[in-house]
């Protein structure tokens, strides 16, 4: 799926580029974009008690973002465990690629203990769905 | 003009609402949406040679927004001056007031001394635009 | 009461100068400094029943900051109201004036209701504390 | 080298905890404070005409921050390379080890080509420095 964003000024240095921290934030724009297009939401995941906290977080930075550039934020699931789920992304702008990378998240329960990711949630996951 | 914006986990603080410095971001979102829409964008304004660093910011806070919420940012400029623009701002869930504000810009060239707005920008600015 | 922060790349944008929403994160910085050095902490917000959500902010922007520069930020209780509290600040470097602004808080119950500050509260707070 | 952060409501997301793209800002801060540290500053690398934009970044969460914690950032080299430096971070709350990882940087002269890094740079950021 892919989910665009627009860079303001905010999201910029005095390098005149993207603050690399912000990637981290369009990973997750992305992630949230791609549960409402399989018709999930945050609170579908607290009607199912489970939650996905950030185990793990990378990017690769292939070429500067600028202000204004509009760029395509692709999300697909690599990995979907038994509790815990890895999502790839590459930021692209047009056919450039600008950054790659990758976030593992736990499933865990209110409590916070590891817990298999509810059967609703597997399939709405699906790396084919 | 009408800009929407999705709050993500990352606008929000641990009070469970988005944190009161990131309404300032979605202002500028919407300021570069406005200046978009009138054909504007950051390149025009390098090649005038000017720039709009912000004076002051106001923002009132009346109602909480939320993760999820897809809010509508409203932008009008509200005081056009010889060297210096003011725009208001309403962001709304819906028919509902979540905040409220403004915000002071001057017009400087490159070394920083306030100008006049040049003309093709007074004319973009203009509040029946 | 000199809360004292840093800028970093993060905080500046590509104008080459701090991104303005930022100032209301050294804000709130500030009012955390002041309750700690009185003696409170969020945790004692929460054991007396009540949180200060954030009214009104604004901004007003005199100098440009930088990369590296270490800002004093002065904060003083400037109003106490029954239900509610401002705070002023100041942001310098040493002796010039970046910006100077101003939030009002409410005081609200666990349930978002208007309510006296407590007096433990009133006491810290009072601005010849 | 430690550099300690605050952290503040600002930094963190409505689960409760830091959100984890502003662990990246902390490692960028750590950065900061270990040039200052070896009496190296943002002006001298412009002096030097060099820059070193991040390349990559990885961050493992093991633990959750929460608001008002006062962090560790512990930060070393950890690689060296011609034209290239790793660091390492270790973020932790007293013992606790609360997240880790590292960031990869280029070091490019103003037109963005890959450069040597400069010997007073090398001598600075020499591991047993």
């Amino acid at each position: 799926m892919i989910h665009q964003v627009r860079v303001i000024f905010g999201d910029t240095d005095q390098m005149g580029v993207v603050y690399y921290a912000n990637y981290l934030r369009w990973f997750e724009s992305a992630r949230a974009a791609l549960l409402r297009e399989r018709g999930l939401s945050g609170r579908h995941l607290v009607d199912l008690g489970v939650s996905f906290p950030v185990a793990e977080a990378f990017c690769k930075y292939r070429r500067p973002a600028h202000y204004e550039d509009l760029l395509d934020v692709d999300i697909q699931v690599t990995q979907l465990g038994l509790a815990s789920i890895r999502f790839g992304y590459q930021v692209r702008r047009e056919s450039e690629l600008i950054a790659d990378g990758h976030t593992v998240h736990a499933c865990v329960d209110g409590s916070g203990k590891p817990v298999r990711i509810p059967e609703p949630l597997r399939a709405a996951f699906a790396p084919a769905g």
